[in-house]
């Protein structure tokens, strides 16, 4: 997968140099380009911003340097393309979900502003805008530098082993469950029990329990979209004994509630009751 | 102000010796301090991370090398002090809101992790945990230096005459209205009429209405916290004409219409009706 980030100070992509990012480059798994602008300017002194019409404060980007960069760029690559992506606060707010859509081109050019805005026209250039986050950025390249660093994680081999634990917590929707490394006891904080106990089906249950707890406290607007399985049951069920306020949602879980099997064997080995019916629930 | 940041991989903050940050650095009006607190670890190798207890795939940031390097800071500074925040994909999610909150203490520090996660007990360290957004970065860097960007612009001094339109929008929970600079056609697309007019009253108000347009349109989200003035009245009326859909919420803003003066006092010149009633609403 390629990358193109058009960028009047390529200087604040470094970070794209580092760690993971940088492997992947080297193992030719992804590809970054920064280009300047300023080298498309076309006046002497390779102006790129100029006064707004109409007055307020601040200078605008120009449009023709974004253009004529935009322009020279080459063919787009094979069939799933170029998408360009203008950094704008007036985006769609980036997210894993988006960084998957993303991930998925083979071309990626993100288009990065920088002064106190831009030309309007410069918008005609891009297949969309995406936003950081409701906050003000200096510029376009941190938003491009993170967003690249969240989409090249999910191009196949960019993570090798460490599988990727949190995307799929995200993907779940959930909180990623407490972890805990060495020591046992770290100033007289300890490891909980149940991770030295080596029961797998006991940690997996504790660390879903923990996941939703910290979901459920954390982020209520996760917790509103979670969908639960017939596994989470007994753990909803506990944790509404201990969270009050978690036992509210109740309503989301009961009919997940496990059939009265246990009943129906009892009666029928009584040899009482009909087969499929539960005692006494029907006239 | 001062920004300490606690890393691994002091590199991926480079964009922050960029552009606006690196001028308020040289005048004095922040400070930038990079910890790799790799330097803390006790083992002879500088072991930094280590296996989960439980198991799961991926290293941990063990406990001891950050706790060694946040008790190593000098005495916190003045009256409005540190503030320790770690970045987190679990804390509450970083906006404007957040940026002018942290941008009131003296100094603030950010613990960033990196590998898969990391050992609980860090958790204890911070005063408060961020996050950037609802995605998975490599490491909390990226975040930090986004963040750092975002909380400086609001330091006094840092953005200079250049004053902030994005931050005056962001905080009248509106998107900016479309900008344009020379040249007045670019390729057949024009800036329009108004902005060339130099009438500022018409100017200010076409602004307005294509702030409040594009607010609608594209983040119904903040549509619907948004608060209106007086003033906004006939340009909302005008909207409504244009967009059906926008129409549907004039039960927020029909109490702003302007009362009736102008029928008052023809009523009061014919010598007729009653102070303070219009006529023929009333029995």
């Amino acid at each position: 997968m390629r990358f193109v980030v058009f960028t009047l100070f390529p200087e604040m992509l470094a970070p794209l140099r580092e760690s993971i990012l940088q492997r992947a480059q080297e193992a030719g798994l992804i590809e970054i380009r920064l280009v300047n602008f300023r080298d498309y300017a076309l006046s002497k002194h390779k102006n790129v911003d100029d006064e707004p019409y109409g007055g307020g404060a601040g200078m605008l980007l120009k449009p023709e340097p974004l253009f004529a960069a935009v322009r020279a760029l080459p063919e787009s690559p094979g069939a799933s393309g170029r998408r360009i992506v203008l950094l704008s606060p007036q985006g769609r707010v980036f997210s894993q979900r988006v960084a998957v859509e993303l991930s998925c081109y083979e071309e990626l050019v993100f288009l990065c502003g920088h002064y106190e805005g831009f030309d309007e026209r410069i918008r005609a250039l891009a297949d969309e805008e995406v936003s950081l986050g409701d906050f003000v950025l200096t510029g376009g390249e941190l938003a491009a530098a993170a967003m690249i660093d969240a989409i090249a994680r999910l191009v196949p081999g960019v993570l090798g082993q460490s599988a990727s634990l949190q995307e799929e917590s995200y993907a779940a929707g959930v909180l990623e469950y407490p972890q805990y490394t060495r020591p046992e006891d770290f100033g007289g904080r300890q490891v909980p029990e149940v991770l030295l106990s080596g029961h797998h089906a006991r940690i997996a249950r504790w660390r879903r329990k923990e996941s939703l707890r910290r979901t459920f406290l954390r982020r209520p607007d996760l917790w509103e979209r979670l969908v639960f399985t017939a596994e989470d049951y007994s753990v909803l069920e506990e944790l509404a004994g201990e969270i009050p306020a978690l036992g509210e949602w109740r309503d989301r879980w009961r009919d997940l509630a496990p059939r009265p099997k246990t009943r129906k064997k009892k009666n029928s080995s009584g040899g009482r009751g009909e087969p499929g019916r539960t005692s006494g629930h029907w006239p």
